[in-house]
């Protein structure tokens, strides 16, 4: 047997057998390793263990708990699921199961249930099916691979539709291979019985996929947990077949699965969409329409302290205010290009029946505002004296998300933007855009996030407008800000809106969930399209650049962020409550009230519970609310002119001066946004 | 030749020939009577001077200044001008002509163009009618009224197709009789020839009209004026023929029409469309459509400032802010009712191709926010402890207004409602209704208003919901607390909205006109409706009244009828610029950057202006800005630490210390709003 030479990752090479596999290598350089060992990477293409190696590959072991690893993990885990909902819901058949982050899901089509309606899983059915596929994981079936012309694919996926749209290449596939012709396959036959030879000619279950995978059912697998049952639309399409969507997670260890469901379970209780029922702040009436929040008078106080100190600090950064409709005329945004690339997001048109309107057009909702600060822009001629131009308006948009990704306040179709627009010089660009990133992660910080890094959005080959040069120049000016603060930058190709590159903010919150927050925008392309113009020092016409911005994103949005960041419990200046106040009698209520009006005469917001209920319940509650401050009063405070300060989260004080309470606050306020 | 007996409005009587005419009975009074009289009432009915009285008449003579003699002047000037438009534009044909506020108008329709599309009226126009109805007026042909029956009315206007709808009833003419089978008509006819008997077989100028008119074209006539020129639809359909509308303005004395030419001149000037140009407040970009406007900085500054003013006041009085979505899907506005009783005001649908949009339904714009404040008094259980809860928001809403009556910032198509909706009990009704009406006019003070009268609008008989007793409670539960203000109280049968009567405030601005502000709306029908409750002190559940309030009417109205009471020159507290600095010299300006920094700090809006320019044209500049305070700072400022102030409409105050300008500036502003 001859010997051949390969090479690893370190550039170091090693001879090993003909015929050896990636897995024989693995083996071979240690014990370890080849337990760790997933696939390999064999000159750059994912390989299964068994791949056989050739003289000259460069090859990569890929363990368990890597990026890859888990991928492979959650992959195969997804066919352990196809296979476990086959076996138990005869009829049923299957359209696609790609692993996601965290974990994998895999859609199904039940048979129609007896009211002929196509048939949903139940609650329980989770159970069952996590049940068998431990059975299957149990059996370590082989994953194999096959490669078989689509003919014989139409012949083997003859019951099941789904998979054959996507070998006649209609339905796209992520994990499938597409190309024409042929069609890969893997395969996991069932052990044999006692007396038969081993995984030879007993049909198993079979999926097309590019693989590769685990080498068996029972390698890497086990530590998993199907997480919930979602509606989802074949292909993503309305108008197509409804199927049931299971999710799930899966990773390489048992710590590590135990480590996510514990983050899980810590995200439910930090969800906004339910601490915005419990605290009373929002709510989504089904009466409106999905996406579409109204803010409760809780969640009102709370959104308009972030509104208005966003407001304080952009007046003092020299930004200027307007305010601008939510609808126009479809002439506004064929002229600023949305009409024709932003269409599928935006609300369908409202039509006049006497031919098309009382102007002759349709009239449409707003996605976006830049259009309309581009029109106050040009409402009259501009010098260079005025730039940088900074337009700001918390502008409300609707936009029209797909009802699968509409979540709470995170991804909804209205939604108020802090949105800026900057018009400036081409020489003034690199400033305003590192005095920009400056001030949006000084006003984050202030907001209580502190973890960032940056991501840099370039063109999308398929989807721009503008020359080449212009997004050239743009994407360095973000590129040279954003190096510049010093932050980690994370290129992210093809991610750029139609109109110009962007930077966006990436911050980390209380349990390490990265949020996508502000974004930084720069636009050549939108200012010549609207023809806007400023008289330069040498007293000609020159069309300025903007800059787009958004630092909340959306407010909506950048609540539920914060809800969920601080579990509810909102530092005292954005607590709706700051102070609850609790009699212990009710001779002790007149006290209470007066310190009450004390404190909103403060500017504080105070609020009293009278004895109408037993103390020890009206705290319980308080503390539900997660009320920063709640002060107990009785004989000896109202002797004394103290109070017995509970704070959230703290001991209680006893025997506190009212007037050192108040300073307290004050401190304490002052301390989180200073006194601007 | 016999006697009768006729009564006069002071219930004396008086005997007169048989045959007397009312005109002859105002001469047998008095001379004076005589040269005043226009028209008589006779037993309520309104008749011309010719009417022959009968024995037991009660007879009124209805002089040229009073209302009525005013409303018939301008009734019968209308006739003068459409007699002078047919003469002068062979062709042409003629619609309606009513009196209105202050004057008149007439529709026409001039024969086609050239062009092949409907002729219009050229400017110069005006003075040409306006020449050839001094004319008519000075030949003094008489109105002579006929009854004729419908056959020989549409001979009469054959050539008129608009008068053959409304003698067939289908078109409305408010000044015609409406009775089947007869017309009354109205002729001028022109003098006789020398040679030939008067007025006799000469026909002249021919109208439908119920009358009566003054007894001819020269009789109280000559002191009017044609004001312009605007086109109208027929019977104000957009899909009729657009008319040519001909306003003017007429008055019984040459005083009194300069006196309106005057106010008219006064309102130009105050026009809040010219101002909002002029001082860069805002506009209506013609892209974004009719009705909606943009608020550029200027504007922003003061919208805002008058937004936070209300809602500190607001916050202060227990109102609690909330926040809802511009759109909804139509069950929600099936339920309030407004689909069906306001579905002419609304926009049309957003209507998704499959199958009525993802839930099922079609989207609308909101027209009034009061449905969500119900879903949001819904979201939970309320107890007789939580009201009256007073919900508050800043909503927008969108009308469409039909494209005529569309006007500035006072009859927009998109508007910011400062709307509360107050839930209480029924025996809280009456107390909320008086301190409620009593923080409305207490806060329209604060903005510069100070002369109301009230309007009580009640039941629509033919557009209502909701039971009769319930409409008289809610109307007498407001007529007290109109009562209880002390202001004048004016009946308006039939204004009310379809679920309640209302209290609307009337404004006199600065030049005495009118302005609709807030509403007051009392509503037990949207309350069950909607199925809200509250559990009573009894701990069973009841209904809520509901009451809807606008204190601004519109933010975007308020503002417009702010600017032309104060001519665009707004009080120290609201003006966006509040002081301007201009250094002499350019070696001053250190100085004053340092004075506006000062300022700032102190929360005043200053601004700079450099010597670039000359002084004069500075100061000029300053003044049309209607800046309160202009700075003026030189040498001996810069070494006394004083200011020259120039304030807006006062003397210029020299060597003005800056401490002591920064204070005055501090208690005027405290005068005008306190330190709310």
């Amino acid at each position: 047997m001859s010997a051949i030479t390969v090479t690893l990752p370190d550039r170091s090479t090693r001879q090993v057998d003909e015929g050896t596999t990636v897995g024989g290598l693995a083996a071979e350089i240690g014990r370890g390793l080849a337990k760790a060992a997933v696939i390999g990477v064999v000159n750059g293409v994912e390989r299964d263990l068994v791949w056989p190696l050739a003289d000259g590959d460069e090859v990569e072991i890929v363990t368990a708990d890597s990026d890859r690893g888990l991928y492979t993990i959650r992959h195969s885990t997804a066919h352990v699921l196809a296979q476990a909902v086959l076996d138990l819901f005869p009829g049923a058949t299957f359209g696609i199961g790609p692993p996601i982050e965290d974990g994998f899901y895999y859609d199904f089509q039940l048979p129609l249930g007896t009211d002929g309606r196509p048939g949903t899983f139940a609650p329980d059915d989770l159970t069952r099916i996590e049940a068998r596929m431990r059975e299957i994981m149990a059996e370590a079936q082989p994953f194999v691979r096959d490669d078989i012309d689509n003919d014989r694919a139409r012949e083997v996926f003859a019951e099941h539709p789904f998979k054959l749209e996507i070998i006649d290449g209609e339905a796209d596939d992520p994990t499938s291979v597409s190309e024409p012709g042929f069609a890969r396959t893997y395969e996991n036959p069932p052990p044999a019985p006692k007396d038969q030879p081993p995984f030879a000619g007993y049909p198993g279950f079979i999926d097309l996929c590019r693989g590769p995978h685990v080498p068996d059912t029972k390698a890497h697998l086990g530590h998993f947990k199907l997480t919930r049952i979602a509606g989802a639309y074949w292909r993503g399409d309305e108008k197509r077949a409804q199927l049931q969507r299971v999710y799930g997670t899966a990773w390489h260890s048992k710590a590590a699965l135990a480590e996510h469901l514990e983050r899980l379970e810590e995200a439910a209780k930090r969800d906004h969409r339910r601490l915005g029922a419990e605290l009373d702040l929002f709510s989504f009436p089904d009466e409106i329409g999905s996406g579409l929040a109204v803010f409760h008078p809780k969640g009102g106080i709370v959104r308009r302290l972030m509104e208005d100190y966003s407001r304080r600090r952009h007046e003092a950064a020299g930004y200027e205010f307007v305010y601008s409709p939510h609808i126009t005329k479809s002439d506004l945004f064929e002229t600023s290009g949305h009409l024709s690339w932003f269409a599928d997001g935006m609300f369908p048109p409202m039509h006049f029946d006497d031919e098309g309107g009382p102007d002759g057009q349709d009239y449409y909702l707003k996605p976006m505002n830049c259009p309309f600060h581009c029109l106050i822009y040009r409402s009259r001629q501009r010098s260079y004296r005025e730039l940088p131009l900074r337009l700001f308006e918390f502008g409300s948009v609707y936009r029209y998300e797909k009802s699968g990704v509409v979540h709470g306040l995170t991804r909804v179709r209205g939604m108020t933007q802090d949105d800026a627009h900057i018009f400036c010089t081409r020489e003034q660009m690199g400033d305003e855009l590192r005095s920009l990133l400056g001030f949006v992660l000084d006003l984050l910080r202030d907001y209580g996030l502190d973890d960032f890094y940056l991501e840099l959005s370039t063109k999308d080959p398929d989807k721009y407008i503008g020359a080449d040069e212009d997004w050239e120049e743009a994407t360095e000016a973000l590129r040279a800000a954003a190096e510049d603060s010093g932050l980690d930058l994370v290129p992210d190709p093809g991610g750029a809106a139609f109109y110009g590159p962007k930077i966006s903010v990436q911050a980390r919150d209380a349990i390490g969930r990265t949020w996508q927050m502000s974004t930084i925008q720069l636009d050549f392309q939108e200012p010549p399209r609207f023809g806007l113009e400023y008289v330069g020092t040498d007293g000609a016409r020159h069309t300025p650049v903007m800059i787009h911005r958004a630092l909340f994103g959306s407010v909506e949005r950048f609540f539920g962020v914060l809800v969920e960041h601080y579990a509810g419990a909102f530092p005292l200046w954005l607590a709706p409550v700051q102070v609850r106040l609790l009699p212990v009698r009710d001779d002790h209520l007149a006290y209470a009230d007066r310190l009450a009006d004390r404190l909103r005469a403060e500017g504080f917001r105070a609020d009293v519970v009278d004895a109408g209920e037993k103390l020890g319940n009206r705290i319980r509650k308080a503390k539900g609310e997660k009320i920063p401050y709640v002060l107990v009063v009785g004989d000896d405070d109202v002797a004394a002119g103290t109070v017995g300060v509970n704070p959230r989260g703290g001991e209680v004080e006893r025997d506190v001066h009212a007037d050192d309470f108040v300073e307290r606050l004050r401190v304490e306020t002052t301390v989180q946004i200073g006194d601007r």
